[in-house]
């Protein structure tokens, strides 16, 4: 069983994941690119997989047979495991808790495709509703505070399969990068009485520099400190704090507007690896209004450095002003 | 001039380097090794670097032609100038102030050495030494609050030449993960009066878990909530806040410390790439009873990805009492 430990000094958690403990020599240089191979996660393959938890299905299939559209499985080789107490501990200055939560994996479509923008806009819908359905079903345990739903696409981002997939985890503490926004975000609520990202939204539509694309209800951004060259935020232009409260009539326009936004960044910069990460409320939270769920894509073009790890600073060579207007007229 | 923006959410800032202005076709993938060619470190290229602004060289010798130890020199590609004023302004929820400040190269030697390992401990000593002074001098400029000094080996870690130096970055501001740090620390020093860093180094030496290295007055220990497989810090034994304020008598010791701590690493991962950073109490703080100066060595084995970037969490598949006997033992 894995083990989270805090860092005495920041609060920040780890997770030291002592099933997968590995001997210096297993450190091989990092992989250029995702495995080839059999696809664990190609239609015909499930047997390659752990056994589905969820699956969107042909109603005459059987589970973990073909006749899907999109299946969650566990993690093989999980961070975190569902069963177990909590078993909160401390040693001296340092504290420890028992490896819990759940580590699911998405595999978004039976089709061996690298990206979700050769998907139709019905199915990429589809995949933001099961991964909305198994948030609410997670969410039910009152063990686990926060799911973090996120994508690695490309081996320089993480990514270890190249078969498009999301991944879901769910933890027993809410993260302290989710807890420093929550705190910003009601420093500002708390000083001016309004959602600062609903702030954001507004300046950048009277600004229009920033802005990548839009539709009715949602809108692509240029953050104006992005870290990253050609980082991009997708939020809803209307108050929403959770990622599980859409509501099913709005899956097809985000679907359309997230399609567009990636296929904007594949083709400005020829398929970069990329990490997408879905920024929500905690789970023991309900209708926030401080808070504004939204996803953060950030392309990997650039590495990072000992300044950016010792600071927390970024230098980024792209103003977003550029990347914009790069990404706005693809 | 370059920019700093604040993200308005975290209170993060970022530096956007707009004389780094690019497009996005310059994005080619990211090197695997560090670019060959003519060295612009080596002893006879010093026409190939900004002027110096320091160095440790021969009486006889002339500024910018061979004949030195170490140079000094700016980056080439500075992320802060050192002119100008800090023109800090507000652009609605947004602000900016200038990219000011300083970005200084350390050449630690004018052989193509690519390790400090490889180094004698009386070169290695004089590396601190000129590091210490350029600290205490940039320091004078009440316009900068914080020098980062690190250190990127390997081309994972964000190196682009090989030929062994430092690099170091000062702020006209406090970096939010510095800042974090001394809260952190100083919330411990509040409560039980007494430095964490400290308790640390108690708490090691009792339980002999985790300690990778130590001398009279300097432990490496591998931390018990390690971010990354086989990281490591460096620590003086007694307490001091500040780099810059380390006794001259000390720097043979330090060195020995750090070359074995170094070396270790060196043959148990075969020369792995990582990140060195140096972590120091702000400019504008004298003998801080709860910061305690140290320095983080992390090697790059595993790639950060998703989940990392949007929780703040790390998933480190080394416990590092593993990673400590196997460093202990080589």
């Amino acid at each position: 069983m894995s083990q989270l430990r805090k860092d005495p000094i920041l609060g920040r958690w780890v997770i030291i994941a002592e099933d997968r403990a590995r001997r210096p020599t297993d450190f091989t240089p990092l992989p250029e690119k995702p495995s080839k191979g059999i696809c664990p996660f190609c239609e015909g393959n499930e047997h390659m997989t752990p056994k589905e938890v969820y699956a969107y299905r042909n109603p005459e299939s059987t589970p973990d047979k073909p006749g899907w559209k999109i299946r969650v499985v566990p993690n093989k080789y999980p961070a975190l495991r569902i069963e177990g107490n909590i078993d909160k501990r401390g040693d001296g200055v340092y504290d420890s808790m028992a490896g819990i939560g759940a580590h699911e994996v998405i595999i978004e479509t039976p089709k061996h495709v690298v990206s979700i923008t050769e998907l139709s806009n019905e199915e990429v819908a589809d995949i933001m509703k099961i991964t909305k359905e198994r948030m609410l079903d997670l969410k039910k345990d009152k063990r686990f505070l926060y799911g973090m739903l996120f994508k690695n696409v490309g081996a320089a981002s993480g990514a270890s399969l190249e078969h498009t997939h999301s991944q879901l985890i769910v933890l027993p503490t809410v993260p302290i990068r989710v807890q420093q926004e929550m705190n910003g975000a009601l420093e500002f609520f708390n000083y001016r009485g309004r959602c600062i990202f609903c702030d954001i939204i507004r300046q950048e539509k009277d600004q229009k520099e920033r802005i990548v694309y839009e539709t009715d209800r949602y809108i692509s951004i240029a953050p104006y400190a992005s870290r990253f060259p050609f980082e991009v935020w997708m939020l809803p232009k209307y108050h929403i704090s959770h990622y599980e409260y859409i509501d099913d009539s709005d899956l097809n326009e985000i679907s359309n507007c997230l399609k567009t936004t990636l296929k904007k960044l594949e083709s400005t910069l020829e398929k970069p690896p990329y990490n997408f990460m879905v920024h929500t409320s905690p789970f023991n939270t309900d209708n926030v209004e401080h808070y504004h769920w939204h996803i953060e894509i950030t392309p990997r073009l650039t590495r990072i450095a000992g300044f950016e790890w010792g600071t927390g600073f970024y230098i980024n060579p792209v103003p977003p002003e550029n990347a914009a207007k790069f990404l706005r007229e693809v």
